[in-house]
């Protein structure tokens, strides 16, 4: 487990770390150092909270308290990323090659633009951001997100289903009820957004009486809507939710296996590699069982099968 | 992989092909190429997003060019409907063995009906059927619907039971409610569809409380029929789920397998071949798992049970 | 199968069945016959068109027309339970041992209680509980029925759970809002009922802005209980619908193993054996699981654990 | 099963039970029995439905009957505690290690507490609090509650990620809407408690229209907001279920195996040290299966790929 196996140390010509170089190793291995991640994840924590407490209004001194605790953050924050940023030694670049880096790196410097200081939307909104580095310092929730990101392609089609779904009945409601309820069905956006409403079936029995008003075959075209739809939602989440746990498991039984989990302290590449052996894995498996399959198959072939001769 | 498995290619006595035989040639390749499907799935969606456009009023000049793009769609959609047919040679029936290219045809052809121009309600319905194209013409589509389709068989019992239960429980709202509330429940019809919107549970406080000022026995009335039916919807809900999902992984399984898969460009005989293998697959396993399981019955026969002597 | 499996046919002193006896075994023969079902479903589905239709006032002389079918069908009704009961020949005691015998007998004997006609509640609802027989003659509906019914006492823990938890939360309720919103929680029925009617969530926001207006920490009261019960009855569904799945699988698998399935065509007794030996096939299939499972515990023993060394 | 196994009977210098020790024995012997059990539970069960009619109001004589049931239910409850206590002989201090028991203890002695009698609002919640022992009487729901419990730390990750999403929405809405909705969003507790209540979707349609009244942008705050938090609050819901649920039946069958399951009387150490064996044999479970596969994939290693032939 040699620590620079992420940052190959810089040395001198002669092999032996320089001054920069010892600088970089401290900042690699600090960085990558499990009590360093628990400290940022408590700031961070800290921070959601005060920014909570700075919604309410007439804090009074509590309020001048709360501010000079936002400068503390931004201090933290800042010496966080010089930290990190230093450990990359004379590649900076190698930083800013994964995402959450970036992400983390414009959070954070975000607080120099001029002009941007004070009660200023934007910045309250940066500072909301901030909460986010939660997911990106915690592995658990890291592993949670990358299995939900990762769930998405396999309910594809469902989604796309969905959509062409939902497009279709927007574009048939408008054509039924365009002219009599333009407030809802008047152009293809209100009656895209009436029916995702109705998704929720909280609006369904005032969309029913409306529609038996104008036509009793009207109800045809809700109760059609509501059993597709329903049934298409229900599929797209629990695929999402049996995709998920089997990424989430595998990705924590490969976490559970592989030593030196956090030690590049970027976290993606290391889990996309371990997700493709554990992938590979499951084929191999798969293609075992199929073959077992085919043998049980073979071995049996001789037999009667049950409605064989219908 | 003869390209001509499909369309038994023409030829003049000699053994040649005609001229006629190479168009056909021609048109069979292209119409079951990859490109061809990808530019007819892009344009759907194109004409797709100009008719949700069109519900806008007061496009002005926007209007006209939409215009001008719905002829491009129409020219695009009647040449593809065109080559499609060419492929079939001297027997274009065959074309119309196939539900889908029904389907095409009707909604393609019905441009030329006399009469049907401008911004009669037909066309308009016409053109946004043509969306429904898309399901068509992908293949993840295509086996989502057909895999819950197939799965609807398997919930049949439920589904029946479910509707047993909603009319008894209909006519026994209207001998209850049908004097008191002829609005909710003044016949069968008006029972069914205040039942039908009380399953989304929407209604139920106003139903209850309605229900109690009459008198407080109703109570039961709603309560039991919540309750069951809640249950058999969950129940209809995941058998569905559980059912199209086994299915839509056989059909992937089995296209995996199948080298030729979109050869023949009509999607469904192929797909209806595979399932019927699969399922034949399937239910041999299912005979293994039964057989297994007596031998192990029988070798563990003389064995005492776990809870035998309590 | 020899048919006289169910009713030994009554013979003469001589050996030779007597006219009566050929009586008895021609309607028990009948009564177990597929065509005898179907026709009394395909009755019994009128029957319930013609309540229906008779729920619209104004029918004119469809009216009578209606009271006519209602005729036919109190006859095919008679004739047909006559003829179940001749079926037991000198034995009809033996035919009210069945529950749904039993309540055949009820429902169609009704018509002759005296006094009993034209639109009395109590006829109409008789009428009306004819259509459950939909469930008695369907061997899928019935066994639907079985498989929920016997999925219960796998959720009772859950039920009893939740029921404790209602009531608790129902006197708490009182407790809080008894005197400041009578109407909800005036008394214990009034807070289960609210309480039952939250669980569809539809009531959440009122009830939770009514308990702010009345202090703050209330809101605990209805977040707790929503996230307690909401689990428990997702826990409790999808228990039931796991459970009853199972159970349904395993009826058509004992059914399609089974040859003389319907033979004596009352249903219940059949199931139950078949119940009883799946079960018994489940608990020795478990049993050698477990067997398995320690044989490979004792194989395995001398090795260290997975995370053994951390 | 050595009745002492519990508590070591004390005994008087010559080996001899003393009267005393004989008492304690007999005590420990009936609080461990399984009527006592059954009569407690009973009588919680009593004093839960006299809980219920108490609420109602102008009981007349019945609320002179009730009073004196409640002190017939005062004078058991003291009688079974004081029995319990007893069992323990010299060592009383061994009866409050158990959190059910110092529950038990509290709720019972606080009638006890002088000033505390009548309607006092304290009192009553005491006694309602009484009927939660049900729990702690009953073996089946113990076993889920403890299960519930148990299956939280697995979706821990979740419930994590649902709040930090909840916030950041919450600080998002407050940015957002602070100035123009107050009511919904003033300051960070009313945007949390706006958004948990949009959880149950009751307020979509509402929120979403006010939105729409401030700018159409706000649709994808509340799309996405839904969209994101049903998906994390299904899976959680989705993991608690099956987590708890192979809990309980882990339980359930460490139980049958267990021949002296009720024996100590304080339910919760037994089970626990159950549920850790249980788990090492799970994990044993785990680890074969991994090598299994290992020994699959070495084995199976030399074989082409499923679709490599194709």
């Amino acid at each position: 487990m040699v620590s620079g196996s992420r940052v190959p140390a810089q040395r001198d010509g002669r092999g032996h770390p320089t001054r920069e170089a010892r600088l970089v190793e401290f900042c690699a291995r600090l960085s990558a150092s499990r009590p360093f991640e628990l400290v940022i994840i408590g700031v961070i924590i800290a921070n959601g909270i005060v920014l909570g407490l700075e919604t309410y209004p007439h804090l009074g001194s509590a309020g001048l308290a709360l501010r000079a605790l936002e400068w503390f953050f931004r201090a933290v924050f800042v010496l966080e990323i010089t930290i990190r940023l230093l450990a990359y030694g004379r590649r900076p670049q190698d930083f800013f090659r994964h995402g959450w880096n970036v992400f983390d790196f414009l959070v954070i410097a975000a607080i120099f633009i001029p002009g941007l200081h004070g009660d200023s939307a934007l910045l309250r909104f940066l500072r909301v951001m901030r909460m986010l580095r939660l997911v990106r310092f915690s592995p658990g929730l890291r592993t949670i997100v990358t299995a939900l990101w990762r769930s998405l392609p396999g309910v594809g089609g469902f989604l796309a289903l969905a959509m062409v779904t939902l497009y279709v009945y927007g574009m048939a409601g408008w054509l039924i009820f365009g002219t009599v309820y333009p407030e809802d069905y008047g152009d293809i956006g209100r009656s895209l957004l009436t029916l995702f409403v109705l998704l929720s079936l909280e609006t369904l029995p005032d969309l029913i009486e409306e529609g038996i008003a104008y036509s009793p075959w009207t109800l045809l075209y809700y109760v059609s809507f509501v059993i597709i739809t329903v049934n298409l939602l229900m599929n797209i989440l629990i695929a999402v939710i049996v995709n998920s746990m089997e990424e989430a498991r595998r990705l924590e039984m490969t976490e559970g296996l592989a030593p030196g989990y956090d030690e590049d302290g970027d976290g993606i590449p290391d889990e996309v590699d371990r997700i493709a052996i554990s992938q590979r894995l499951d084929d191999l498996r798969t293609l075992i069982v199929e073959l077992e399959r085919e043998l049980r198959i073979d071995r049996d072939d001789g037999r009667t099968r049950r409605t064989g001769r219908d």
